[in-house]
Formats: structure tokens, C-alpha cells, sequence
């Protein structure tokens, strides 16, 4: 690891430790008399709770429910980290909840589960449900994510999404899109590999499809994917069944040759500059895995890379689901949608491609910072209400 | 109801429809730079991640959980209005959350179960821990509360506290012993009956028999509590067997003659000014129930009342947890103290009871506007480190 992000790590351990934590709940309303206390609690509180009681429906009027994400994790697949237990999932999720209030003034509180079971993790998020006006799933590693995002979109009421399904999907598709303007390659014509099979790579793949991409070559930690294997799981067989990949064999070393376009969702340092120089011409190296690239941006620009992006703020091109989840959770909580649909995040990401006016190779996504960012996409979503 | 309190109810519709609840979750850290995003979020977070796994004490350093409680309701018992629900309960634990940031600089947030069943309950908090420096049950009905604040107590490693039982208990011993000084009875010599043995009910007597209390006559919805009862909770008979209670029987009216206290955790209404009446010397009337009293205190007044306390704002001597609940957790947080215990609510409670130095009838407690209430309590706490 470089000394830059030592450095980095450094004073992030340092900010954490000044403020103990990234998020504070506080009283919208200034507590100072026994007037005021005596409408928000006692005796005034009553009438809200037989309101309520009376009309569920009101839940959304009187209290915090109507712009309230939970986000939840069990801490079984932090970042790239792996499955390092609930405690140490806060930071993320606290990190989350403050993206949510800057860019989109959702309110988000982080639920992090002492539990790594499906059926308990379904339970406990329908338990606390109540208070909230939106489930986002974060960091629950696959293939359990599938089953828990699909049940709770069944059993609540309430709009579920796992965002690194559906964000990292998303803005994945965003910075496709315009990667393909700059190349030139039609969306027909392009042959990309995905490596990493697991929550986002399923759900960039399904959306890729949906976009119209027709070749694409998945790779797990065995190597490629294809119908001759046996140990896959209900969703690797579905992705194989809707693309038309190639009945291609072998390592990911392999899968990446003429490839035009690498989608890492995987590990650190698992594409080599030898792979980049095989990719076809202008190869376009999405190398996401977090913190650590599977590709260092520097190595991947030396083997020839035309365009380059990561997860990370600190690189051009930041491939953050921070571009998509504020204002998806913002679009259906003010619009009260009942739940997402894959359609809108296709519709999301054409949408962000297409708001990039000073397009370049450094420059395929929006701002995080432009505040225009979470307005397009809440706007995307008030179309389906 | 008076056209007061209908006036007042709608003030609070009002209120609560104005901001949508009471409570928001801001970032305490102003994310306007990829540099501040790449330290509070990806990638610098994962060392913060990082060494929370590999020293879970770490979370107290790095996160909110330092600060944080949980307000843990299944809407069971909403103030005196019954069990109304997980929903109606929102309200109400907003309006303590925003009672705890603004009276102690706690962080607190709502967690309203969907679920009424003991095991269930249990279960839910334990997995939703990690986040959490404290539980503050609240609102869940006797004696299912007893066993849940108990298991939870044992089987967490954070403070775990019912304020319906400690809180409410507090706070009325606090009204007791300065009511005791104006009255000039002593503890050894009062009759004091409570009515209601619920949570507060079971909690109230077990402070006031530690402090030192020797005939109290318990009252519950069958009447007086006495031995040859056979429907008797294992909460009452230990009450029964640790208080002097004489082997009175009858009706709450039987129960109050000659009684020089009445406290009432229970409806609405049940004391009528003949009672008070028939009580000894200047009565002294706890009317607790929330958000109507057992009295109203001009009726109580009319019939001879020598001191009349409420759980209300709008009314002189509001005997209201908000007195206990935020210093009690502020100490608990702050000095890492790992569990509650009894001992710490008699010592609050003669602390409190002696910071008032304007003592009266109408002043038998310290304001809850009073900055110094939270200091007070959280060194008691302190104490016990």
C-alpha cells in the first residue's frame, strides 16, 4: 500500500475519533418552554398516537416514517473487506446515513444486525419496520442478498432496495453508457467481462441486458461461467440463460482477451496490466472493487487502458453508488411509491449518462458534489408514481 | 374533556403535521469536498472498519454507538392509552428522543417492533444492539416488561432500562420525600397507597420500600392486593411479602381512608373527591395516569388536597420522567458504565429531591427546563463507575 493512502487511513481513524461517529439525532424542534413540551410530549403526544392508531396511513403525516430510511447490514460483506461482523459495519452505514442527509435531506439511521441468518435478518427488518419509510440493504453478502431483497419486497409495505445490487448496478450502467459514446463501440457490438458474480455483479449484469448489451462473459473465483459447470448458483444460471455469451472456458485471463470492456466487482489486484494489453483496442477498465482496485488506475493507463474508473473518491471517474441512492429513496419517499422496479434504474441511468455535457475520458459520471445529481434522480422516479 | 385540552390536542395535530415528526438524522461532519467524502465514506472508512473488527471496544471511539440509545417500544401500553400499536407509539418515542438531545446532548432513536411477543422482543433488540450504547424500553405492557428488561439486562452488554418502571419509580420518590418535608410526616410513619401495579406501579414501590417506606397498600383492578389473593402476579407477591402491608381488603375507596399518600399509575378518573376526603390530613395526590389523570388537580384541590402532582407540563408539579431518563443515560454513556442498578435510582431521586431549594406546594420538584437536572443526575451515575 502507498504512502498516500496510509496517510488517508490515518486521518480518516483521526476524523472518526474527533466527532465519535458521522451522524447525531437531533429535535426539529427547540424544546424551551413547557408550552411547546406539552405539544410534542405530554399531554399533546396523546392525541397524535389515537390519530395514528385510528389511521395508520397518518404515520407518514406525524412523524419521522415519511423521510426515514433504514440501512441495513448484517456485516457480512463490508466494501472489499469480506465478512468482518456488524460492529464493525457501523462506520459504513453511519457514513450512508450522512450521504443521505447532505445530498438529499433523507433522514437514515443504520441498522446493523447481530445476525447472519436469511429468515432472522427477514424477521428483524420487518420488526423495525414501523418507524421507517424505506429499507436500503447494504453490505449482505450474496447469494443471501437475493433471497432477503425479494422476500421484503414481498412482505412490507414499504420500498426495499439493496444498493450494492441496484446502485452499484446503476452507476456501473451510467458510466458504460458514456464510455461507449467516447469509444465508439454500439452497445450490439461490445464484449464485456464481468469478474465477480456476487450482489453487484448480478444486478449490473441484469441491467446491462435490459440496456441491450448482448455479450458478456461472467467470471467468478473459478473462472468463467458456463453451462457446462456445476456449482452454480439459481442466479449465475439465469444471466448465462438471458445473454448470449460465448461458450468461452477458462481463467479470467482468458475471458479478458478482446474483451472491450472489464467490469470489476471483485477483489484487489486481479487484473494485471499483461490482461489490459490483450483487451481489444481502447480497453475500458471499470476496476470497482473497494478500497483496493482490482487495477490501480496508473498500471491500467501504462498497459494501454482508454478510460479508467473506481470506487473511489480520491481517483477521477468515481464509480459511487452515492450518485444514485439519495435520490432513488428521495424520489419514492416523496412521491410515496410503494416499490422499486429494475426498470427504474435503467431509466436512472440513462438519465445520469445523458445530464454529463462536458464529456471525457476523465469526466463519464456527474459530480457527487452537483447538487443537479439527486434532482435527476428523484425525478426519474416521481414518473412512476 | 375541557376546551382546554381539545384546544391543546389540536395544537399538537398541528404541530406534528408542520415538521413531520420531531426528530432528523444530520452528518456532523460537512460533506462538501471528495476529500472530506473520501475520509468520511470510501475509501479511508475501511481502516476505520478495519480496527472495529480487530478491537470491538473501538466502536465506543469511532462511531455513534458512544452516544446512542435505543427507545425500544412495541406500543403495548402508549401512555395511559393502552396497547395502540407500534405505529401510534412513534410518536411518543420521537418526542423522547428529541427530549434526550435536547436536555443531555444524547442521541436517541426510535425502535418500534412489530411484534408484542416476549421472545420475540428480546431477540429483536439483541440484533439490533451493536448500533446501540443503551436500551431504553419504553411503553411495553407489566409483566411482560419485567422479564424483557431483566433478560436483556443479563444477556447485553449495554445499559438496559425500562423508564416506564425506573423512570416513572424516580420521579415519584422524588415528589414523595420533598411532599414528606412540607407535610412533616416521616417515612416510617406514612400510609401511602399506589394504585395501579403495573410497570411504574412494581418499580415505585420497589424504591420507595428501599428508601425506606413501611406501609403501602397496592391496589390493582381487582382491588387490594392481599395474600389470600389467588391471581397474583410473582411481581405483587414479592411486593406483598416485602411491604408491612396491613391485611386491609376492599376497593381502591376502602384503601385511601386514612391514607396519607395516594399514588395513582393507572386511568383516568378513578379517584373521585369523596375519596380524597376520607383520606388522612393533608392528602397528598400523585394523579399520574398520562395524558388524564386519576384527579384533575382543581377537583383534588376542592376536596382538601394539600399537594397535587401530575405527569403533565400544564400543570404545577409535573412529575415526568423527562426529569430522569436523559442524565441517567448521559452518565451511563459516558462513563462506560456497563448495567443499571436499583441503588443508582434511590440516589438520584434524594439528589433531585434535594436541589430544590424553593420548596413548596407547587414546587415539590426541580424545573425540567432546569439545565442543572441533567448534571445532577449524570453525577450520581458517575458515582457508580
Amino acid at each position: 500500500m502507498s504512502e498516500i493512502h496510509e496517510e488517508l487511513y490515518k486521518k480518516s481513524l483521526e476524523l472518526h475519533a474527533k466527532y465519535h461517529g458521522k451522524i447525531e439525532t437531533i429535535s426539529k424542534i427547540k424544546l424551551d418552554s413547557l408550552d411547546v413540551l406539552s405539544l410534542a410530549y405530554s399531554p399533546g403526544v396523546a392525541e397524535v398516537s389515537r390519530e395514528i392508531a385510528r389511521d395508520p396511513s397518518l404515520a407518514r403525516e406525524y412523524t419521522l416514517k415519511r423521510n426515514t430510511v433504514a440501512i441495513v447490514s448484517d456485516g457480512s460483506a463490508i466494501l472489499g473487506l469480506g465478512n468482518l461482523g456488524a460492529l464493525a459495519s457501523i462506520p459504513v452505514m453511519e457514513g450512508k446515513a450522512a450521504i443521505f442527509k447532505e445530498f438529499a435531506d433523507v433522514d437514515a439511521f443504520p441498522i446493523c444486525l447481530d445476525t447472519q441468518d436469511t429468515e432472522e435478518i427477514i424477521k428483524a427488518v420487518k420488526q423495525i419496520a414501523p418507524v421507517f419509510g424505506g429499507i436500503n440493504l447494504e453490505d449482505i453478502s450474496a447469494p443471501r442478498c437475493f433471497e432477503i431483497e425479494e422476500r421484503l419486497r414481498k412482505e412490507l409495505n414499504i420500498p426495499v432496495m439493496h444498493d450494492d445490487q441496484w446502485g452499484a448496478g446503476t452507476v456501473t450502467l451510467v458510466g458504460l453508457i458514456n464510455s461507449l459514446k467516447l469509444s465508439g463501440i454500439k452497445k450490439e457490438d461490445v464484449k464485456i467481462v464481468i469478474n465477480g458474480i456476487g450482489a453487484a455483479g448480478v444486478a449490473t449484469a441484469r441491467l446491462l441486458i435490459m440496456y441491450g448489451i448482448k455479450n458478456i462473459i461472467y467470471c467468478d473465483s473459478h473462472g468463467i461461467i458456463h453451462s457446462e459447470r456445476t456449482d452454480l448458483t439459481k442466479e449465475k444460471k439465469e444471466l448465462l440463460e438471458m445473454s448470449n455469451a460465448h461458450m468461452e472456458k477458462g481463467g479470467l485471463a482468458d475471458a479478458v482477451k478482446n474483451a472491450n470492456v472489464f467490469i470489476g466487482l471483485s477483489k484487489p489486484g486481479l487484473l494485471t496490466g499483461e490482461m489490459v494489453r490483450s483487451m481489444a483496442e481502447k480497453p475500458i477498465i471499470f476496476a470497482l472493487a473497494n478500497p483496493t482496485p482490482e487495477i490501480m488506475p496508473d498500471e491500467a493507463y501504462e498497459a494501454g487502458a482508454f478510460i479508467v474508473a473506481t470506487g473511489r473518491s480520491d481517483f477521477q471517474n468515481q464509480l459511487n453508488n452515492s450518485l444514485v441512492f439519495p435520490g432513488a429513496f428521495k424520489g419514492m419517499l416523496e412521491n410515496n411509491i410503494p416499490q422499486f422496479k429494475t426498470e427504474m434504474f435503467l431509466d436512472i441511468a440513462e438519465a445520469l449518462a445523458d445530464s454529463v455535457t462536458d464529456l471525457s475520458v476523465n469526466k463519464i459520471l456527474p459530480s457527487m458534489l452537483d447538487k443537479n445529481v439527486v434532482k435527476i434522480v428523484s425525478e426519474v422516479i416521481q414518473k412512476y408514481k
